[in-house]
């Protein structure tokens, strides 16, 4: 199996060379500690990454030194990698450069790993080096990715090929798996989960003595990189493989089990980090099977995982997906609060909530989910998805960290003097202690890793944009296409224009105004209007002759006011409300007037033929890109915008054609409507 | 595998015995010919039959007399078997009674054992038998059935279970096969195709020495009950099976490919009627590949299969199945006379084209293909679907043979005195002599054949129909109750008012008037009003504010005009246009005003509400038999019905709503649309 080194592929850099020459003929100087622990190993990892990454970028070699016990602070010069009490943030990292003398210092191993990879992406994009004073410090303490990925080799929502992680039920291990935890750690990701939410069949096995050897090499594998190991878990294990009847959390058989369990567990696999769980959620099993709650099932592991230091995440994705669509009142929006928010302060300290980024799913454009705000006092993480499920599918270019950034720069309201998402799940709100984000991943065994090549900035930016939250998305793509493609300005000039304006053409040329869906049921590619409109799903627009929209004010299903004040009546008031949310909002006329001074129909009408245009201008623009990239990846990446565009145009005219023919209104400009 | 005995299941009858003493103590004489032969063994079959049936149901044994040579003129009583050169007609059968003597004719052993099961079904249905002399000669020379078995076991639009002809590539020949053959001969059917006509992967290798013997086995098991065993053919069978770069037809290698295999076929399966093909159509590999007509394409197979005797069934189910729905000029509904018609007189003798009932797909409610009448010099066989892919799957109640009536009654104006479609397929109107009926077979292996039970009137009255074209739906539907529940009169009567009234409701709670589809793409139950309308399979309904419907008079697609005058004029004229196929024909307005006075979207609106409620009260009525039919059947039966008013209520509310959603009308009755 051969793959792509993506923003790794150290390339020979003249540039870098001549502003870095002091660099040249250098030694690493590594300060471990006595014995054989976590910390040496990855302080070991990050040496022979920076050996590594200098030898290709400046073209010399540097040879490494272990000093144990011995002082480094009669160096001259030389590049000294160590750990260091001055610094109290795990992972946070100083890099310095003072007359010759390079050092690399942080708390724990993982930040003087973080500190190299720092140094390599400057070595990388070329960036003097010389008076370089840098303190960074990880916004989120959890950066976690979740894969998807079933043990017989597929992916749910995954369009890049087949699991790495499994095929034929077993685990690989094996070159990518060491490259994959190298690309992580090198943007400061450090947990994983490595099988699908949805846990089934022999993923539920996962937890027993066929594959423990197995999943501690791994965690070892990954442990040299700083990442620390997570499994989905079924709930209904005690049932499924314990043999129970039940698998009910206040059951003392059930309790007894898992605590025996985790012993066992933790007694092969003594890295684990925990366990992802996903509950009572389209169709897996959960503790409202025996009329708990989401804490008292969530507690039951929480409290048998203990004692051995592990985590339970526990997912809020529960709502009610067998809901007729002849019913106006119930909401699926309302779900996640309604469920969760009344057990703020229930949940055990190792107990983390993971909340979707918005109360739906995942769509090109939806509110925050107003559990961001409401529970001061529970652990929990922002969850994304740079898997593109709804938003092309790698299959269309679609860079998600505009939209993550708008996400994270959400005010809330929760009465904090930090209270955007980012402050709440950072723990700058509340001060939690295990929180930070999580995304579902876009990487599976297609050389590239992401289908796309252009989806590895989603990869790279997650990775990048949960360590530092600040960072803006401009900047981080500038770094990807840097490091991935080299410096070229055409190169960069044009990758970067495509980028940033990847998402709001995609939003452009779908479903409009925050009203989402109108996808294909089930694989969620390309249109289909009334795809879900009478389904069980709850994700409905309600278009009629007239209008269009749901109404959440409390008119309606009053799903506005579970945000604090003032963005309850910012929502609810048609005035106020954001128009590229408004019909997530409010239902309105097709003659209604925004704020533009189109009608809404008219707005459709024009977004989309705008939204497919754009795609036009970017293949004309990508095109001059020929015989500046590896040719490969250009008639690769071609090859998937022309794709795009023939998608685009699909979504245009079923739209339009939709609501033209819905609402007998013609296009002001005479276009073609079908 | 168990398995019910459907109308054959044979009960003591003592009405019969009453009637019928004469029969009791009497002896079978069969008149063979020397030596082995086909007709000696289905006339050795029909008296065994005859026993079984005498024994079972006026609980008396008789016991059976071969003659080879012997005169049974002498007889003064007993039941005699014999061929006879008084019937021209293969198949036709007199059974005569007089005065204890009872005599079984025809001209071959299949028309013996018809004979012998016209008897048995009077025998169930206590009929007097004295005095009987009737002559009963089949409409149609080819009564087939098809089966859609894949060699995996599975069924494409199977309803009724796995396959039990294949089961993991293997062929299943066992009790149930014998019951199937004896089923099938009971109701006039002399040949079936067993495999699916969409050929793929091990189904190419039926004609291999892989599959040879077993076929043979199989083919004995029909021949014995009169049966001829056809099979489904790859086109591209030279490339998959042989290796060939081409399957063109004029390609000299292809053509020597074709006759050495049907030599060798022929030589391992004597038996063998020939093969049905599927080119060029949905995907399947054709002649149009090669820029080769459809007649050019099937000729080449029957030269190589004309030395056996073989025939090749050759399917006119061939569009484009790629069409845009932007493209409102193309009109799959033309495709089959487009590429058929003109091709008359070109196909060899020993072709059949079997031309589906309608011009579309098997809907509820379409028109009469086109290409019946428009073909005078070429042999050709109607194409039924007893498998309800689009009336309900046997999960409702949808009794076709009513349908099936309104199809072979159907006058076409071809120029001939005798010019119905049951006279074109009989061979009445032009003489042929290779045609009759197919239909899409609707079993599988439920222990009650058909999934529902009620289905098994289809299976039942299909064959009856095939044999006599002028039973009245009515009268198929009495014998098959009597014979399968029993001559109680209340079941009769309320299974005769379901049944009788099933496909009717069926109409009114789904598609209305004529323009079909509406359905769930992929498997095809339940309602999705625009699931096909932009999708590239050519069945649109082109339904916007104001309308609904699809012009294909001379000002739309034109297809009107296939049709001979007077259909041609009374299909484009909206005044003769019968309404139950207005929709199909023309683009109506909602307020268009319908010949009852109500408008199309009252109509649609009322037809809904009273499918529903017709429902309703089939499973009142139906609740009356509780204690009158075996529990177990009742049960089953309920169970479906209950499902089938659940789905009758979803298919009214989304339609319902869909047109009111779109229209704006409300309905006049106030009642509850979503």
């Amino acid at each position: 199996m051969s793959f792509e080194k993506m923003w790794l592929n150290y390339q020979k850099n003249e540039k870098s060379q001549v502003i870095n020459r002091f660099m040249l003929g250098q030694s690493i100087y590594v300060c471990i500690s006595e014995g054989e622990n976590q910390e040496n190993r990855v302080i070991r990892t990050a040496a022979k990454e920076l050996q590594e990454a200098i030898g290709d970028i400046l073209d010399t070699h540097v040879d490494i030194y272990e000093k144990i016990h011995e002082s480094v602070d009669e160096c001259l010069e030389g590049i000294i990698l160590r750990r260091t009490d001055v610094l109290k943030t795990p992972d946070a990292y100083h890099v310095k450069e003072r007359d010759g003398l390079l050092s690399i210092e942080a708390n724990n191993g993982r930040g003087v790993l973080y500190g190299v990879f720092d140094l390599i992406r400057r070595l990388q994009c070329a960036s003097n080096l010389k008076r370089l004073d840098v303190i960074e410090t990880p916004d989120n303490p959890l950066r976690m990715l979740n894969h998807w990925d079933n043990m017989d080799g597929s992916i749910e929502r995954g369009y890049s090929g087949q699991s790495f992680f499994f095929k034929n039920h077993e685990l690989c291990i094996n070159d990518r798996t060491h490259m994959y935890a190298k690309l992580m750690a090198s943007v400061g990701i450090n947990a994983t989960v490595i099988n699908n939410v949805n846990v089934k069949d022999s993923a539920t096995e996962l937890i027993s003595s066929r594959y423990y050897k197995y999943l501690q090499v791994l965690s070892e594998v990954f442990a040299d990189y700083g990442i620390t190991l997570y499994l989905s878990l079924n709930y209904a294990a005690p049932i499924d493989l314990g043999g129970l009847a039940s698998a009910d959390p206040f059951d003392s058989e059930v309790i007894a089990w898992w605590e025996q369990k985790m012993q066992e567990i933790y007694t092969h696999l003594p890295h684990l980090g925990g366990f992802l769980v996903k509950a009572d959620s389209e169709g897996r099993p959960g503790p409202f099977t025996y009329g708990r709650n989401q804490a008292e099932g969530a507690n039951l592991l929480a409290r048998a995982i203990k004692p051995y230091g592990g985590t339970i995440i526990w997912r809020c994705f529960v709502y009610n997906c067998q809901q007729d669509w002849r019913d106006y009142n119930t909401d699926r929006a309302r779900a996640g609060y309604d469920y969760f928010a009344p057990l703020d302060g229930e949940f055990l300290e190792n107990v983390v909530l993971q909340i979707k980024n918005g109360p739906m799913d995942f769509q090109v454009r939806e509110p925050v989910s107003p559990l961001f705000g409401a529970m001061e006092h529970t652990q929990q993480i922002l969850e994304v998805q740079i898997a593109q499920e709804y938003t092309g599918q790698q299959r269309h270019v679609c860079y998600l960290i505009p939209m993550f950034k708008e996400i994270l720069d959400f005010k809330t309201y929760c009465g904090q003097d930090e209270d955007r998402v980012s402050d709440i799940v950072s723990g700058r709100s509340y001060g939690q202690k295990l929180c930070g984000m999580a995304t579902v991943a876009n990487t599976g065994n297609d050389t590239n890793w992401t289908g796309h090549d252009l989806a590895g900035a989603n990869l790279y930016g997650y990775g990048r944009l949960s360590f530092n939250t600040s960072l803006s998305a401009e900047a981080i793509a500038k770094e990807w296409i840097q490091r991935t493609f080299g410096l070229d300005p055409e190169v960069e000039h044009i990758l970067l224009n495509i980028l940033m304006q990847s998402h709001s053409t995609y939003e452009k040329y779908t479903s409009p105004l925050g009203i989402g869906w109108m996808v294909e049921p089930n694989h969620h590619y390309g249109p289909n209007v009334d795809g879900y409109e009478y389904s069980r799903w709850g994700t409905y627009h309600r278009a009629d002759h007239l209008g269009i929209g749901v109404d959440r004010t409390p008119q309606g299903t009053g799903y506005t006011h579970q945000y604090k004040e003032h963005n309850a009546s910012m929502y609810a008031d048609l005035e106020s409300c954001p128009e590229a949310l408004v019909l997530f909002f409010h239902h309105l006329k097709y003659t209604h007037e925004l704020k533009t001074g189109k009608t809404v129909i008219q707005h459709i009408y024009d977004t989309h033929f705008e939204g497919v245009s754009e795609v036009e201008t970017m293949i004309q623009e990508f095109k001059r890109l020929q015989g500046r990239i590896e040719q490969q990846v250009y008639l690769r990446i071609l090859d998937r915008l022309e794709e795009q565009l023939e998608s685009a145009r699909e979504w245009r005219d079923q739209i339009n054609t939709y609501f033209y023919r819905k609402s007998g209104i013609s296009d002001k400009h005479g276009r073609q409507i079908f």
